[in-house]
Formats: structure tokens, C-alpha cells, sequence
């Protein structure tokens, strides 16, 4: 990223597709070297284009979590699509029912009898059965089942329920708490086992847990989706180095009202609040000396040393907290082609929250 | 609020029209009544209907933070607009430069020679000059000159710079740290008097600090922007109640995996991650035992008593700690309007982020 960039309005966020395209390929060998087959989240990047690059590397679909992110790519060609949330409601159940007739491979997560009791009347009738995995938690205190028992019945519901078909089982975050998620998994895989009912699938994920993901003689798929851009929390969890973040926020300085403080056009609305338990609101790259100290929408205020003073106009490139959510703050975002242009390109898939 | 919500999909931003054009005639009323002109910051709603409905009760024009926001607003037929931000570099400059060419009024402000630099070049052969107000940082500790020296002598560079009128001075918030605000702006006024300089416009803003704005024998004017939908933020400071809330989220519970926990489909991809001070992320009217605790992309997970255990598919109205990045947030909001109805309306300002 160098020169072209000087010709485009900040703030702009601007991906780097050889690194994008290195970290696909890196995660997509990791999978194929520990035996885990590959379901990136295109919630990070949210664009047909990657999530195509992903599957041409080698991935066996992709994960969303939202009904309108996955029409938007089932209409850009994207036919093998797990969405890992409770769908709810007749509204989206109809869409849901929609969006199977044109795909070729499609599933859902589920965590309770009234969620099942939903998709099965919506599916009864349907010309094929939809595939329904059963949600876990393993200590990430979100949705989730609570123990392997209560997994075994829903999965027993499932399978007898019309319309729907036992698709396996789905946790995350990978780790659970204090590793406790292959314990839980390897008994709910156990008792299914034993009550006579095949798990096709036992998919777990997070990017913070990439590199040491591995099957644990029990998952089947791995689900990543921050991996492709990378960002500040994962430099900080180590998983991941500068060089390897892909998506970077773009600034200009405004102001510099006083020798210890710089402002630049880059805020919350730009940036996001997410912290993830950071201090500091990203990484300005070849400054280590800057710290973004607080945001307001439209505003985010530096902490700069005076003996290296920034200048108006300057602009600076940072690394986000949470690279996925930026891709939801930008209509369009430019793209750093291998070729050496730059080229923008409509986030597809951003702003859909139904 | 009640029934034609059960129609629609969730999670959704609603808006009360009722209640938001309540809270403008309300604050209009305080302005003119303590001798304020008002001059509404329209990132709350991003919308040309409400910026209408402002002027229509007596606003004397409009603020925005971003050009790409004013340029809407242009489009809309807004033609009084301030600008409270350092527009830099030659691509927004000429922005800005267009936009001063179809509207009635258009005003910037300033805190820097490099900026008023920028500004006079770029309108030095302009038909009109461009209002520059110079921006005082009182104790916000974002942009702003820091001393009324430095104000003056701001002021005097734009006097005298091509292209450009001095239009004034601007701060924000408007108490400033400790109460300075005041002594500030009334020091530098008088040492422009002393100078010479004709004043025509002293700018402060804020809903926090709205019910107890005045003049302070300084301020001719007030920008406030949150108060026409009101939030969180403002409840807990004693700004307003939940009655005077227009902005609301309607999210649905799709998970209650435990007694203790509930998830609703409304994250910080809906809510944001702004927590403004406060903890939590929200408040669910009418149900003062429930917490939202926790925030990820599409979930927030809710404490719950067991004793008022919430169902699946039930659907929860939720005031945002911060309602202006809500709007943001949305491509589409529903407006239940005055006669009962239910609109959906684009955002038209939304995603302006340049």
C-alpha cells in the first residue's frame, strides 16, 4: 500500500488482497494438515469475492450468521452455507425455507424444542429436509445447550421431527471455558452414539483458537472468520503479526491542538467501540509511539509524543481492534490488488442484520 | 407502539414520530425562551424529514459533522449548514467548495493556520467567502484552539485570508471541563472585541447539558443533536425519562439457555458497542429486571430472573445506551407514525462516513 492510496478520501478501510489471499491459504493448510475441514465466517469480510477465494482454496462452505447475509451470497454462486444462529419467527422462517430451494447445501443451528418446533413446520413440507445441528455450550455463555444430555435429547427431537434431519453438533468459542469443549463434545458425540443416532458433523471455531486447532479426536470442521483480515486483538493474543493484517483503517490527522495530542477523521463510526478487552481504540502502524486513546463518532483523539510531532494532513494507517465489524461500517471499501491498483468494491453482504 | 411491530423483522430501530417531534418542539421551546437560536446536529437521525421538522419549529439552521452528511442535507433542500469539523486535504476541500455553491448558507470551523490555509486556498476565488467559525477547545479535550489568545489569533489569520469570513466562535461540549466553557468563550470574545473583530456567532452543543443551557451572557446559539430520540445516556443523567425515549430497538429472545440467561438477536452490530460510562448496553423497557450484559456481533445475552423467565420468540423494546451510532446502524428504519401507521424510511444520511 503506498502511492495510489494518496489519491483517495479518508477515512477509508482498505484490504490488502495478497495478504488476504496469504492468510487464506495459511488457515485453509492448517485444516488440511490437521485433518479439519474449513467453514470460514464471511461475516468478517462479507464480500462474494472472498468468500469465493476461500472456497477455491479449499473450504467446504461457508458460515453465516445471518438469513440476509446468506442470501446475498447464495445470489453471488456461494450453494454450501451453515448458519450457526436460532432462526425464529415466521418471517425469517419463510426465508429460511426460500433460501433452501436455492442453494445445493444448507443448515442451521438450534439450542432448544422451540426453535426445532419452528423449523420443522416450516420444513414439513418442504421438498428436502433441512439440517439442523445442535448448539453447545461449552462455557462460552452465549446460546447453547448446557450439558451433553440436554444435547442428546434435542438431537433425538430433531432427528424425528418432520422436515428436518440431525446435522451433528456446533460449538464456540473453540475453546470453551478453561478448555472444557472437547470434554462436552466427545460425551455428547458418545451418548449419540449410544442412543443409535450418526453425527455428521462437529464443528467448532474462532479465529483466536486457529493455530492450535486440531480435531481432538472429535471435531470434524473448524469455523474462522477474523483470519482473513486479522486485526489488533489478535497481534495481541499472538496469533497473528502486523504483517499479516489485511485490513487497515486509513486517516487523516485534522487537528494537532496541543503538543501531546493529535486528532484524526477517524472515530466510532469508523472504527467501532469494540475494545475486546484492549486498552486503546487500535494500532497506528509505524507509529508505536501513538496510542488512539478515545473515539467519538466522528473523532479520534491521539496521544502523540511532542518530541515526534504529527502534521495536518499526515495520514495513518491502523490496525483495528475488530477488524469484523469495520467491514459493516463502510458501503465500500478499497482494495489493494496484487497487480498494485486499487479498486473499490461494495461490501456486499454489510448492513444486513435480518 | 404496539401492534404493526408483531409485522415486522427483528432486530429493527423504530422510531416513535410522536415522541421525536415532541423532543424538538420541546427544546425549541427552552431556546427561545432563554434566547438561544437552535441549530440541530443531525447525526442523531441522518434524515431530511426530521431536519425539515426542526426547521419547521424554529431551528435557524442545521450542523453536521461530515460533508458527505451536508451534501445530503443539500440534496433534501437543507440550505442553512454548519460544518463543526477541520475539512482537510485538496479532494474534500473541493467538496466543499461545490457544496458552498447551492446552498444559502454554509459555515466551517477551524483550529489551525494549516486548515484555515486549506480553506482560503480553496475558496480564495470563490463567489462568495466561506464562514469559518474557529473552534475552542474548552475542556473537551478533542480539537480545538487551546487559550483565547489563540482564538484571536486565529480569528485575525481568517479575517484576513482570501476567500474566507470569520464567522464566530464554537465549542463543545458546552460546559466545557469544570464549567470553563463560559470564561473561555467570554474571554475570547472580548479580546476579539478589543481587536476589532466583529463576533456575529458564539456556538456551544450538547443534549446533556440542553435543559440547563443559557446564553452565559456569551452563547447566541446551541447545537444539541441526541435529543429528538433521547437514549440511555441521557435517562441516567437526569436529561429525560423513558417516556420522552423516541428511538427504540425491537429485538426478539431466541435463546434462553439457562434459568439466569436469555439471548435477544440484537449485538453490537444493532446496539454498538458504546457504553458512554455506563455498564451494560441497554435498558428493556418495561422489564427493569433484565440486564444486557454481554454483546457480540448478532447476540446479546441478557442476565434474566429466574422468577420472570423470558420465552423464545417474545420480543423485547430496547433503548440504546447511545441512540446516534443506532441510526448508523440501519439501512432501514420503521416509524410508527403519528396516525398510527408504520413506515419504513431509508436513513439517507447513513454511512456518510467521508
Amino acid at each position: 500500500m503506498s502511492a495510489p492510496l494518496d489519491s483517495i478520501e479518508t477515512p477509508a478501510f482498505v484490504v490488502d488482497e495478497a495478504i488476504a489471499l496469504r492468510n487464506i491459504r495459511a488457515f485453509q493448510d492448517h485444516c488440511d494438515k490437521v485433518g479439519l475441514k474449513l467453514r470460514p465466517h464471511i461475516k468478517t469480510h462479507k464480500l462474494i469475492r472472498f468468500a469465493k477465494a476461500q472456497i477455491r482454496a479449499g473450504a467446504n462452505g461457508i458460515t453465516c450468521q445471518k438469513i440476509g447475509e446468506a442470501e446475498v451470497m447464495a445470489d453471488g454462486g456461494l450453494d454450501d452455507i451453515l448458519i450457526t444462529y436460532n432462526i425464529v419467527g415466521p418471517l425469517k422462517l419463510a426465508r429460511l425455507r426460500a433460501l433452501a430451494g436455492r442453494v445445493s447445501a444448507l443448515a442451521v443451528t438450534a439450542d432448544s424444542e422451540a426453535v426445532v418446533a419452528g423449523l420443522s413446520q416450516a420444513f414439513a413440507l418442504a421438498a428436502r429436509p433441512l439440517r439442523v445441528l445442535v448448539e453447545c455450550d461449552t462455557g462460552g455463555k452465549r446460546c447453547g445447550v448446557q450439558t451433553p444430555a440436554e444435547a442428546l435429547a434435542l438431537a433425538l427431537r430433531i432427528s424425528t421431527a418432520p422436515g428436518l434431519r440431525f446435522g451433528g453438533l456446533m460449538t464456540y468459542p473453540a475453546a470453551g471455558l478453561a478448555g472444557t469443549a472437547t470434554a462436552f463434545l466427545t460425551a455428547a458425540r458418545e451418548a449419540l452414539v449410544r442412543a443409535g443416532l450418526d453425527c455428521p458433523e462437529v464443528t467448532s471455531g474462532g479465529s483466536p483458537d486457529m493455530w492450535t486447532s486440531n480435531t481432538g479426536r472429535v471435531l470434524t470442521e473448524y469455523r474462522a472468520g477474523t483470519y482473513i483480515y486479522n486485526d489488533r486483538s489478535l497481534v495481541q493474543r499472538g496469533v497473528c503479526t502486523w504483517d499479516d493484517c489485511a485490513g487497515q483503517v486509513l486517516a487523516t490527522v485534522v487537528s494537532t491542538p496541543a503538543p501531546d495530542r493529535a486528532v484524526i477523521d477517524a472515530g466510532s463510526k469508523v472504527l467501532s467501540s469494540d475494545l475486546l478487552g484492549l486498552a486503546d481504540h487500535g494500532h497506528v502502524l509505524g507509529h508505536p509511539e501513538l496510542r488512539i486513546t478515545a473515539l467519538s463518532e466522528e473523532h479520534g483523539v491521539l496521544a502523540v509524543d511532542p518530541a515526534r510531532p504529527l502534521a495536518i494532513g499526515q495520514r495513518l494507517r491502523i490496525v483495528p481492534n475488530h477488524v469484523c465489524v469495520v467491514s459493516n461500517l463502510f458501503d465500500r471499501i478499497w482494495l489493494a490488488t496484487e497487480d498494485g491498483g486499487l479498486e473499490q468494491v461494495a461490501v456486499d453482504a454489510r448492513g444486513r442484520v435480518t
